[in-house]
């Protein structure tokens, strides 16, 4: 069952509009999530949208207007999302870094009472393709998962960190975080029975599992920061760096007892013309990427990939083949679009 | 046989000194040289001093005058450090970068062509003393220990990560890298006859190994990335971070066939006051610091400590009990004492 990209996002759009969204936030929302699809982020996907509609349902996603902005230094600032769709307002802040790096060399936006943003990833070509260097962070301060180094309780959510790296050719787009792995693949793999692939939970008791029902067993389990019982300091640093750059700097997080879904996020970008200029930069960033593709593979079966090199092939086989979502993902929607008033999306032929 | 620190720094500096380093260079070195084994990162302390003093003599390391600057718009700027001291150099980028944040809420500064910076935590407190954020990083063009994850030829360095987080009480000082361990780590586990507490290298044919001999073997093995063979390609993401941050943006690195050892380097400093202000960062900050002092430990006899803890109280103690040396740190510089006709330093009394 493939669709076309577009189909899909039109059908998101339109929910997402009778919904309530204003402006376009709909079509942008819509846009992001339907491009972590096609990266292959399929637990940040359409996945997700169910929820959004539900939040905005029962008045807990914000439908209009803009992030309030608390204060704004020309080359730093701070948004309260007021809970505005995290899609929309990420994208917003990325494209805003943008046209501030240009001018500052680089720019940095702090956002607190953002929903969920989704799959990182998909907002680093904004960046990328407009020749600049992003790094962009979230956590949510009403969740957490991953307990510090050699503790036993969670402080922490996978505190992701997402770089996009321009090079001549494609861009070097980095999805990485402070624990192994994240909340939404631990459910999936636990409601399809599986195992992770090393031990990269731990249960209450701070003994290493390979178990993702150690997350829901009681008293609860948690997950392991990224280095895992090894030397699962190095996540624990990452985790805390993500934490003060995403809750710290935008002035709002965990002290604060939040309650509801949502995320703090970081977002920087830099304009390699304000440094050492774009083509020492290029120069710099194809040497290395050519350095790695180049490099000799452990398996010669498996090639050795730039970050993002899969993710950006998967677009493009979605743009011109169609893509096929994750099994579950269009039927969950099928209520809501009845709901809604929405026609399902036709089936690519 | 332990030294005061004062007595340690007035002898570091007076070989730098008279080795032909002007103005405040021997001073900021020794100092931070000092502190480095004060907090306990005894590979990157005096243990580098001989080898600066060597680099001196032959050459190889600037003696005198400032970093040229290449670029300058005020949030961001890069300069060539002409091979100066690199432990000087950065000492005066994070100083110069605390400075401008204060106006433009944050200020990055890359530099090229720095000769090598030793211990990155010493730097962080010159920000984290001034109530700011500070993220540091570095990268060898010359050098190369880390292959890309899948992959067996080395093609980065460890690429340090070096992060100060302010709180009420005592910052969070993260030191953390792309690699499990480092070039220097493994050299002197390799002449204690050692091996890694875990598979943190791997042999050339990319198979995981405790040996810090695989290094050295022929062919060549690597350091394998943060988070090893079971997920190192989160190590890796970062090394990508890092190489462009600290030789895409200030335009110099591995794509100039650089010879010498040296370092590109990356300093950002952040002002939380032009973000949401201190109290709310602080807020923040020292609510999660909290939450993991007070973690349930996974041993109740290794209590959670935050990054940071053990150097700041190593520094502490040092002032207060004196400072004990890795063996063989003094004796290897008692030859350029000599030479340079300079007293070795006064045990404590």
């Amino acid at each position: 069952m493939r669709y076309a990209p577009s189909e899909l996002r039109a059908f998101a759009a339109a929910l997402l509009a009778a919904a309530g969204l204003d402006g376009d936030k709909p079509a942008i929302v819509a846009e992001r999530l339907v491009a972590a699809d096609g990266m292959g982020h399929t637990t940040h996907g359409l996945a997700q949208l169910g929820d959004y509609l539900e939040e905005i349902e029962a008045g807990r996603m914000a439908k209009t207007g803009e992030p309030a902005i608390l204060s704004d230094r020309g080359a730093v600032a701070v948004w309260d999302a007021r809970r505005l769709p995290g899609v929309w307002v990420t994208a917003l802040a990325v494209t805003t870094a943008v046209e501030r790096a240009r001018i500052y060399g680089s720019a940095s936006i702090a956002i607190r009472r953002s929903h969920h943003i989704a799959c990182l990833a998909a907002f680093l070509p904004i960046a990328t393709d407009a020749g600049m260097m992003v790094l962009l962070s979230s956590s949510d301060p009403s969740d957490a998962h991953v307990a510090p180094f050699g503790g036993t309780k969670a402080v922490f959510t996978p505190d992701p960190i997402a770089i996009g790296i321009p090079t001549s050719g494609d861009a070097i787009l980095i999805d990485t975080s402070a624990s192994i792995t994240t909340a939404g693949l631990s459910a999936r793999l636990r409601g399809e029975g599986g195992r992770f692939p090393g031990l990269w939970a731990q249960d209450a008791a701070g003994r290493p599992s390979d178990d993702p029902a150690v997350l829901i067993a009681d008293p609860k389990g948690t997950l392991l920061p990224t280095g895992g019982a090894d030397h699962g300091h190095k996540g624990y640093g990452l985790a805390l760096m993500v934490e003060a750059l995403t809750q710290g700097l935008s002035g709002y997080g965990r002290a604060d007892g939040e309650s509801e879904w949502g995320a703090s996020v970081f977002v920087e970008v830099f304009d390699p013309e304000a440094f050492a200029g774009r083509a020492a930069f290029l120069r710099q960033t194809d040497f290395v990427a050519e350095a790695c593709r180049a490099n000799p593979p452990i398996d010669p079966a498996r090639p050795v990939r730039l970050p993002g090199a899969k993710a950006l092939s998967g677009l493009q086989r979605a743009e011109t083949e169609g893509l096929t979502l994750h099994p579950g993902i269009l039927s969950g929607l099928e209520p809501f679009a009845n709901a809604l008033g929405v026609a399902m999306p036709d089936v690519r032929t």
